[in-house]
C-alpha cells in the first residue's frame, strides 16, 4: 500500500541555529513516526543569503548573475546538510540531497529561474529505503550544469514543485507566523488567522504584498492542485489550509485586507490625447522590463491628458529616465513622481456573488477622510491607490467594516490565544 | 603555439576577506596579462571551513562524513564564486567551476577522499576562449554524485592534481608565508628562506610538520615532475622552488631542520622476548587504524623487554585502550604514556653523500646536554625524539651546527629583508 508522503518545506527563521535545527529535526521525526513518508525543503539560515550578497557587493556593484547563484547556493547546502546530521542524531535515517542531486533541472535564466522538469528518481529510492530525503531549496541547475536559483522566497517553490513531481498528498510550508491572517497583525490588532483559503485568493493576497509565500508557488499549486498548508515551525497549531475552490468552502465575501507601501506613482502631464500615444508610453517601459501596476488617464481637456502608472519604488528611477526621454518626441509636458503612496486591496472569492462590495469599500475611506488616487479590479480583488499616511487607518477601518475580527466557526481558542502572543511577538 | 599554462592556488588567509580577494584578484589578472592562461585553486575564506564544522559539531558529536562534505564543500563554492566575480570587476574574463564542473572524480571515502581522475574538458574549452578558471578546491564528487572533500589542506592537492590533468608549466602555492625555511622562524630566529628544495626534501619536511603544503599534493607533485613554487600572497618575492632532484642543484648536507610536537609515546613494558609478541602489538594497532611512527625495542634483559612507540597525540587515548586490552593476552607488564616529547629532524638530500652527519647531529644534541630517547632515519632525514621542552634549544642549536643561517648563493638582499619582516610578524 502506498505511504502518505507529506512535503514540509523550512524557512530560514525556522533553521535560523543549531537549536532551531534541533527542534525541526524533532518535528521531522515525528511526522515520520506518525507512519508517514517526508521529504523535507530547506531554506538558507536566516541572515545567510544577506551575508553572501553583501560579499558579493563589497567585490562588485553589478556582480555576474551566474557566479551569484554559485554564490548563494552555498547557505541551502550548510542549512540541508546541518539538518541532516540532526535528524541523525534522533535516529531518524536522512539524506541530504542539492537541487542537482534531486533533479531539479531550470531553464537558464541565473537568479530567477523557472523549473522546467524535476527527476526524483534519487529521492524515490531514498524513500523506498524508508530515509527521510532533505532537500537543498531555492536551487536546481540548467542544461549546461550550473547552479541556478529560483529567486527570493524559490524555497517555497521548490517544496511545491517537489510534492507535485513525488505525487505528495500534502505540501506544508513551515514559517514563524501561524498562517495567512486577515491583514497583517503587525497594522491591524484585531487581525485573525485564517483557516482556509483558496489558491485564487492566496495568489490575489501574495501577488498584494502578503510575503507568506512566494507567488509562484502558490502557482504551482493551483495548476496542479496540490493542497498547501502554511503553519508555524514555533508551535503544533493546524496553520492555513490552501486548497482549491469548492462548494463546500465556506466564501466570505471578504477575506483579507492587504497594503503595499512598495508603490510609486509616475505622471506624465500634458500629452496630446491622439491614437497611438498611450501605446508608445507603455511599450517604452516594456522595453526597459519595467512591469507597470495600475494606469489612470485623466478625462481629456482640450486636446491634452494626464496619464499616471504605478510600479514598485526600484524602478521609479529607470522609469521616470525613460518618460523624459520619451516626452520630446511624443510633445508632452512633464514628468512628475510620488512615492508616498500606498495600494490597499480587499480579496475575496465572494466577491463574485456579492455586489455592492466596491461600495463599500469605497464608502468606508470615504468615511475616514481618504482620498482614493487610483483603482483596479479583478474577480476577486479590489485595490485602491492611498496616500500612504492613511496606510494604518485604511486597513484598520476596512478591517472592521467587513468584519474580517469575527471568527470563523473553526476557529479555536488555542488559535486566538496564539494570534494574541504573535501580534504582541511582531510588535515588540 | 602553446600558451604558458600555470596553475595558482590560493588559501584561506589570502582570500580571508573582501579586500584580499581584490588584491588576488590583481595578481591573476596581471599573471594573465603577462601572455599565460591561467587556472585558480582556492581554499574556503579563513575561519569559515572551522565555522562549519563548529556548527555540525553542536548538533551532532560523531556528525556523518557524507554529509559533513556537503556542508564543508560549500566554504570554497563561495571563494570561489567571490573571486571570479572580482576578476570580472577588473575587466577579466572568469568562470567559476565546482570540484564537480572541473570533472575532478574521488574515491567514496568521505572527508578524505583520494583523487581517481579528472576530466578537465570544462577548464579547457574555458582557456581557449581566453577566459581565467577559477575552482574551488579541496572537493570532487565520487562514483556516485555525492560531493567529497579531500581532508584538511586538500585545496594543495587540488591544484597539483589540475596543473598535472591540464598539463601546466608550473603550479604556484600562494600562502601567508614566503616560501619553505630552514626552520619554523617563529622558533629559530635565524631561520632562512630557501630558493629550492627537491620534492623528496620537501615530502620529508611535509611529514615531519612543516606545514606549509599537504603531503600529498607533494607527492603528487613528484609522481608527476609537476615543478612547485611556494609564495606569499602578500608580496611579489619569488617564494621557494620545489622541483625534481637534478645534478646542477645546489645539494646542501642539510636544508633545514624540523620540530613536531604532537607526539606522544606508549611504552609497553614487560613484554616476553618471544617471536610473534611485537606481530601482535602492532597489527592491533593497524586493526585500530593507528598508524605508528617510531618504535624502539629495549635490549631484552632475561625473558623480557620493553617496546615503547611514538604515534600523534589525537591518537593516544585509542591507542592505549587497545594496549590496555592486549596486555593481559601477551601476559605483559604494564602500559605507559609520555605526551611531553618531541621529534627533531634534519633534512637534506645532501645526506646521501655525507657520511658523518648523524653524529654530528647527536654531538651537537649532547653538547647541549639533550638527551635522545629514538632515532629514526631515512635515506634524507634524521629524526630524534628528545623531551618537549627542550624543543627550541635543540632547533637553534642544530641549525648553528648545519650553518643553516649562511644565505644560498642566490639569496637577495630584498629576500633577507622580506625574510626578517616575516620573522617580526609571527613573533608579535
Amino acid at each position: 500500500m502506498k505511504r502518505n508522503l507529506v512535503v514540509q518545506k523550512f524557512g530560514g527563521t525556522s533553521v535560523k541555529d543549531a537549536e532551531r535545527i534541533k527542534a525541526v529535526a524533532q518535528r521531522i521525526a515525528k511526522t515520520r513516526e506518525s507512519g508517514k513518508d517526508v521529504v523535507v525543503v530547506v531554506s538558507a539560515m536566516a541572515g545567510e543569503t544577506n551575508r553572501l550578497l553583501d560579499l558579493a557587493r563589497q567585490i562588485s556593484e553589478n556582480p555576474n548573475r551566474r557566479e551569484i547563484d554559485l554564490l548563494l547556493s552555498s547557505g541551502e547546502r550548510v542549512s540541508c546538510a546541518l539538518l541532516a546530521l540532526a535528524l541523525h542524531e534522533l535516529g531518524c535515517p536522512a539524506v541530504a540531497l542539492t537541487g542537482r542531486q534531486m533533479g531539479l533541472l531550470t531553464d537558464g535564466s541565473h537568479t530567477r529561474a523557472r523549473i522546467k522538469q524535476i527527476d526524483g528518481a534519487r529521492a524515490r529510492k531514498i524513500l523506498q529505503e524508508n530515509h527521510v530525503v532533505v532537500v537543498a531549496g531555492f536551487q536546481g541547475i540548467n542544461e549546461q550544469g550550473d547552479v541556478t536559483t529560483l529567486g527570493r522566497g524559490g524555497s517555497d517553490t521548490s517544496a511545491v514543485a517537489l510534492a507535485v513531481a513525488l505525487d505528495a498528498d500534502l505540501c506544508e510550508i513551515y514559517t514563524d507566523v501561524s498562517g495567512v491572517f486577515t491583514a497583517d497583525p503587525r497594522l491591524v490588532p484585531d487581525a485573525r488567522k485564517l483557516n482556509q483559503v483558496s489558491f485564487e485568493e492566496m495568489l490575489e493576497m501574495a501577488s498584494l504584498g502578503c510575503k507568506v509565500l512566494q507567488i509562484r508557488s502558490v502557482e504551482f499549486a493551483r495548476n496542479f492542485n496540490m493542497p498547501l498548508v502554511v503553519r508555524s515551525s514555533y508551535n503544533d497549531n493546524p496553520g492555513t489550509l490552501i486548497v482549491k475552490e469548492n462548494e463546500n468552502m465556506e466564501q466570505p465575501v471578504v477575506s483579507a485586507v492587504t497594503s503595499d507601501t512598495d508603490q510609486s506613482k509616475i505622471t506624465v502631464s500634458g500629452v496630446p490625447d491622439q491614437p497611438g500615444i498611450a501605446a508608445k508610453i507603455f511599450s517604452a517601459l516594456a522595453t526597459g522590463n519595467l512591469s507597470v501596476d495600475m494606469i489612470i488617464q485623466n478625462v481629456s481637456e482640450q486636446k491634452h491628458t494626464d496619464i499616471s502608472f504605478t510600479l514598485p519604488k526600484s524602478c521609479v528611477t529607470e522609469a521616470r529616465a525613460i518618460m523624459e526621454e520619451l516626452v520630446p518626441e511624443i510633445h508632452a509636458g512633464k514628468v512628475s513622481c510620488a512615492a508616498d503612496i500606498s495600494k490597499i486591496s480587499i480579496v475575496g472569492a465572494g466577491m463574485r456573488s456579492h455586489p455592492g462590495v466596491a461600495a463599500k469599500m469605497f464608502e468606508t475611506l470615504s468615511a475616514e477622510k481618504i482620498n482614493i488616487m487610483m483603482i483596479s479590479t479583478s474577480e476577486i480583488r479590489i485595490s485602491c491607490i492611498i496616500e500612504e499616511q492613511h496606510t494604518q487607518r485604511a486597513l484598520e477601518s476596512l478591517h472592521k467594516a467587513f468584519r474580517l475580527e469575527l471568527a470563523e466557526s473553526t476557529e479555536t481558542e488555542t488559535n486566538k490565544a496564539e494570534t494574541a502572543r504573535e501580534r504582541k511577538a511582531a510588535g515588540s
